[in-house]
């Protein structure tokens, strides 16, 4: 550090634009005085980093939040926004058994952008970052016309086979483990111009995905695991395609939080609806062999079964996931390009 | 693959906009049928990939292109944009000294959005990541107001230390691997309209990083390295900076081509410009120490000197780039929020 470069944050720093401080000076400052965990071999400031992959396997995702489409700044501090583009990809590292290790962020955004929105989205990434155990490593900023945040999270298995969508048999047990439909009734609240209750607006703005049941599950034995981001039946339709299984949930197991149904009663809603495709509260869903014994706070509320000649799985057009035995009407599946 | 799956593709595959198809859809199509090659030991389709990482050491970066920023549809294909998102990031890898082994890529794009660029796009991801050895293992796609490609690159140091931007030494000769200025004068020659020479815009719509020269600097001893992504004397200013050094061009060594100069000459710039200002041909600079014996293709074209009192380096103002022992007018560094 050379004597001109202060090591505090001064009060002028988030002032004015990105395009009045530029490219350069917005890095400095989201990456002045953090400190890197252990994996971070080599962090952000030159070309690429260096990351810690102890089995000699690294677990790679990304994911892109984009504003309107993915959250709105008048729903969402800057801060918030920051943590929940880490919670989906940290989430997805989580959902194959992994430990995370790392983020990277590739961010782009108007000109006339606040530096301090910036900032508040890089303070966000970090959070959540520290509450996985990880730093983030490296990034790219540039102008466009929309605010656009693009992570990649990076993970470790720690000699573990990796837990994929592909491995659920017939006669596994489903379990869920985390919320599902709090995001799905915040986002509800907000559209309807409401801010309250802040219990599920609060799960909209920062989802909370369990990251250390991820690899709790893999040595439990799980067979298969998502995270639920597009909405519990639409995430475990992937793992009943690539398992070739049917997957049968037993609505009676998903309880309906008693909040949830007070949301939805002034809402004139149907909670239930939340729970079974509401997304973006990254719960992980997990099937294990039959009489496995479930790791703390997994809650069983399926069973997966053999895909019967009543069950034919076509490309993308049947129904691989049951409610009590029967279709439940749509899959729920989010779709970023249906309207 | 299931009966209902054909396993080529149809002409009507590619016909409509992404509104239209779908994320899954597309999805299914950009990723059907493709190899992946050894390094990816778990591709997409799943909530994350499993890449090889030998010496339990991965290098990461990342990079964001942007539709009218970075690129112009009427100016590239969606072939050549998908070649030069990848292309910015494994020349990232390769200025670590490392190899490439995998790349992600994550892209937010407008419904109106026709599915032939967005396969365009993921064809011309897929050739620039096969020139490098490397498939593209996982990714997202989103709507978005604008076209947005962010790719992530991954790569393996196979026991080696990264070459960082910090480790140039007084005494050491600075050299340079591959094309310099060609893509500014390419972008030149769009930018007034013309469409020619193919020679100089095809080097702005498809940069050719020489990837395997990053590993073998390496190899050859290289103390610090670096992509020429920003411009030779700006890329150059990162290493001096880091390096805490003085980094003095020699400019005759720098020869301007024949056909750099007819460009020039026929738009009224000066072709030495583009090659010291000049960005995005993602050449190699390294510093070696004196006496080394350079790979191949490696061309020295200057020296590396104590930071004297003559030149305080401070935080970003001073001028740790000197052509032939003067400071340059501007560093001509490209800052994405500059206008």
């Amino acid at each position: 550090m050379t004597p001109s470069s202060p090591a505090g944050k001064s009060s002028t720093d988030t002032d004015g634009t990105i395009g009045q401080l530029g490219e350069f000076g917005l890095i400095k400052q989201v990456v002045r005085g953090r400190a890197q965990p252990a994996p971070t071999l080599l962090g952000p400031g030159d070309d690429a980093a260096v990351i810690a992959a102890p089995d000699g396997r690294v677990v790679a995702t990304t994911d892109v939040l984009v504003e309107t489409v993915h959250f709105r700044l008048d729903w969402s501090t800057p801060e918030q926004v920051g943590r929940r583009a880490a919670a989906a990809n940290l989430a997805d590292i989580a959902a194959m058994g992994a430990e995370p290790t790392a983020l990277l962020v590739a961010l782009a955004c108007p000109r006339s952008t606040p530096v301090s929105t910036l900032t508040g989205i890089a303070d966000g990434l970090w959070a959540e970052a520290e509450t996985a155990g990880v730093g983030v490593v490296g990034g790219d900023v540039t102008a466009s016309a929309q605010l656009m945040i693009a992570v990649t999270a990076l993970g470790s298995l720690d000699d573990r086979a990796p837990v994929t969508r592909a491995g659920a048999r017939p006669g596994d047990v489903l379990a869920l483990r985390g919320r599902v439909g709090w995001a799905a009734a915040g986002l509800a609240v907000l559209q309807r111009g409401f801010r309250s209750p802040a219990v599920v607006v609060g799960a909209h703005r920062v989802p909370e995905p369990p990251y250390a049941a991820g690899p709790e599950a893999a040595r439990a034995g799980a067979t298969a695991m998502i995270d639920v981001s597009d909405g519990l039946l639409a995430d475990l339709a992937h793992i009943a395609r690539a398992s070739d299984v049917v997957i049968d949930v037993h609505s009676a197991a998903l309880d309906v939080p008693d909040r949830l149904n007070d949301v939805a009663a002034a809402l004139g809603a149907d909670p239930r609806d939340w729970l079974l495709t509401g997304g973006d509260d990254h719960a992980l869903a997990a099937t294990f062999p039959d009489g496995a014994l479930l790791p703390s706070g997994w809650v069983r509320i399926g069973t997966v079964q053999p895909r019967g000649a009543a069950q034919p799985v076509g490309d993308d057009e049947s129904a691989p996931v049951l409610v009590d035995g029967r279709p439940y009407g749509t899959d729920g599946g989010w779709d970023h390009f249906a309207r």
